[in-house]
């Protein structure tokens, strides 16, 4: 089990590190992180505000039965009749932080929540969690690897069952049901299934619908669900019956971007630099232009999370974190084809989670 | 069929009466409201911003097919390997934007969403939706009444499915997976089902746990389901054999305390008034500091929503307005009672959703 008084002396050295005074999460993925469980989220102001030397909740009065059986932290609740705005200030006075020069917000918190904030704090400068909770975040402990390697696992399963059940006639909707039900007969909640077959490939976050599925489709099949609070995120390619023209070219070049791209992911390589390895592949093979997303993200209690494996990303790799490869070409029209792995970055190089090769999978008429 | 021409129109009024330049929501209910769909929400930032004279999106490249479908409005994309700065500023000129002095923003956006905006807007006043979509959205047409009361009638049928259930050694959570299934018999999905039972009735946000029902329980039963897109809401009572000692009075109190908040509510009053109506009740019975918690909330696209009926809100009650009154006294180590109604204001009154009488239901030993 995650040690969260070992998180919280982790985070303290990063906001010294970032001269920052005051964090302040809500409801959502870095209060699970931090704390192990997230509070009750709704229209009520609530957030953990860690200082340099000092931490509480801001609490809706509402809502503190449930935040009890988890913390011992000091609560300053308030009640709906009065409001959170003097419950903060007694809050932010208590950690010591009534005069934060540099505030790191949870970046998914609401508008309202955030404002809230910055208004009992006139003139601090804000950041976001990227050189505090959300840098921790991005490394992964023993515990998070095992829980995410067990969800591959479990989502290989799936896309199997997805393999067998392809047939014609069959529509989108059919196939992403047997993949949910794969998902929920492995204790798994299905959290997104992407069938995009024929031209409906060529849009990378394509809305499964009723297409029915023809021979010579290629078949974009993106699919994750979420089992022990974590998640699991895959692509594969299969084509029914026969390919479409010049689908083996673009297959070949996609898979060669995501053996470059894991072949540059080493501690101590920026992100831009892997998703260069990728992109410079698919350019060089003249479809520069097809390749509209970024190569990939990070996975953790989120599907999507630090690290982002993008053209400007400065964030440099390290070991233990998790993150996906994910180049693809999208050719309007015609198909579209993407390849993706989850990584763990080890010393020597990444880990690839998932058990099933990238091949094209066909499948009988 | 909602009318989103018209519901564009009646919020251009509303920005104008509250001099807003620039209204600017993220994927969410508001958007729901105004244009029938919500686009795809992710950590991308994705606007849809309406000036006086104009409308658009800035949108992330990736998920524009899935918005595509339903609207023909301006689309400002943006790429990962951009980001959204030059989209947005574009989008805000081709608005006639770039200039706001007072910016209406979605309370529910992400906070980095909204700092990414005013950090556009140099020196900008920024307010939340209340006095424009959200004032707007208070007010429901006849196809949202339509669809709440047919799940009113729904959850009717759940709680009257729970009340039969009601069984010595049934856990907490047997009792809520009852009204789970029964919301799911009649096409719902059950959004929250509390049941507090015995001295976990206490807890006004109780988490239904483990605790088996035994003779002499006093059980809030505090559930609501979603369909074709509304939510529904509503809390009664029940006792298991005999009541507790103490339970007919307060019961009495509480609902006494409903028909005061009914009595009241009428177009013109302010939400104040309605909770000040009912906390006068229980006040006066000697039980103020029982009742821990807001009269009630409205009830729309979502559960929690404006107008909220609190003991500081200025809001004028109007015809069309949906909401709550939940008024409840809470004994710590005893029980608690909650009686929740819908209602909507009509012309001479609130008017109320639910078909089931307010009595305590008695089930057998």
């Amino acid at each position: 089990m995650a040690n969260h008084a070992t998180r919280l002396s982790s985070l303290r050295a990063k906001m010294a590190e970032s001269s920052v005074d005051l964090l302040a999460v809500g409801p959502g993925a870095h209060m699970q992180w931090l704390l192990g469980f997230a509070t009750h989220a709704d229209e009520r102001p609530c957030f953990f505000l860690v200082s340099a030397s000092a931490e509480c909740f801001l609490m809706p009065a509402l809502n503190a039965e449930g935040a009890r059986e988890h913390t011992d932290a000091t609560f300053f609740s308030w009640a709906d009749a009065e409001g959170p705005d003097s419950a903060l200030a007694e809050a932010l006075a208590h950690i010591g932080a009534a005069s934060a020069k540099t505030v790191a917000l949870d970046e998914t918190m609401r508008a309202d929540f955030a404002l809230l904030l910055l208004g009992q704090l006139p003139g601090a400068a804000h950041q976001f969690s990227d050189h505090t909770v959300g840098a921790l975040r991005m490394r992964k402990d023993e515990d998070e690897l095992v829980q995410l390697k067990a969800n591959a696992e479990m989502n290989d399963r799936a896309m199997q069952a997805a393999f067998a059940a392809i047939k014609p006639g069959m529509s989108e909707i059919e196939l992403a049901d047997v993949v949910r039900d794969a998902h929920a007969a492995d204790g798994g909640v299905s959290e997104f299934r992407i069938v995009g077959s024929g031209p409906n490939g060529a849009f990378p976050h394509h809305h499964t619908g009723e297409r029915r599925l023809q021979p010579g489709d290629a078949i974009v099949i993106d699919v994750g669900a979420r089992r022990n609070g974590f998640p699991s995120d895959m692509t594969r390619m299969a084509v029914l019956g026969s390919a479409p023209d010049g689908y083996d070219e673009i297959h070949t070049i996609v898979d060669r971007a995501v053996e470059a791209a894991l072949a540059t992911a080493r501690p101590g390589v920026k992100a831009k630099d892997v998703d260069k390895a990728a992109r410079d592949v698919i350019a060089a093979a003249g479809y520069g232009e097809y390749f509209v997303h970024r190569t990939g993200h990070g996975l953790g209690i989120e599907t999507h999370e630090p690290p982002y494996i993008t053209s400007t990303s400065e964030t440099v790799l390290d070991t233990g974190m998790v993150f996906s490869i994910e180049p693809g070409i999208y050719l309007p029209g015609r198909f579209g084809i993407r390849l993706e792995e989850i990584v763990i970055l080890r010393e020597d190089g990444p880990e690839i989670m998932s058990s099933l090769p990238r091949d094209v999978v066909v499948a009988k008429v």
